[in-house]
């Protein structure tokens, strides 16, 4: 069973392009990496200052070792002074799916 | 440009049965709607009152004329006594995708 995730991240004004650059250094690695069926950027339309990542694992341990990465790491490291809120939310598929 | 969409509804306590069940009972339907890419119902692994839907649809006016549906405005009169807090956002993709 494969393992939808979604990640929220409310951003403190006036770091929107920080963080954006941040995140979107971090995707063609992620992309690679064993595991990955899917790994998505989206930005709230109603609320700038939110991304929101829509992602999909092989497995609750890759997804792990995604998080224990250098560039995941690296990317955490760098992330709090610019959130103002952040949740990374593991998922159970129940039903549907692809139109 | 396609239009993901994340739903999160947070459920009361000691509904999550008959929210499950309403929920399942408005795939079917949605699956075959004009401009649905992917409805996919899931579960927060670490909190099970909380319900994440995650979508994808062709624009905006068909994300619209689904919200706008039989099968969904029944689900959303039905819903309100049993949600503790609810939220749909609607998403512009920035980066990344399909591995």
């Amino acid at each position: 069973m494969t393992l939808p995730v979604v990640a929220l991240f409310t951003v403190k004004a006036g770091h929107e392009e920080t963080v954006e650059q941040l995140f979107r250094g971090v995707i063609e690695a992620t992309l690679k990496e064993e595991g990955c069926i899917s790994y998505q950027l989206n930005r709230d339309i109603e609320n700038p200052r939110r991304f929101i990542w829509t992602e999909e694992w092989q497995s609750r341990e890759l997804l792990q070792k995604h998080i224990e990465s250098p560039h995941i790491s690296k990317l955490f490291a760098e992330l709090p002074p610019y959130i103002e809120h952040s949740e990374v939310v593991a998922l159970q598929k129940l039903a549907g799916g692809v139109a």
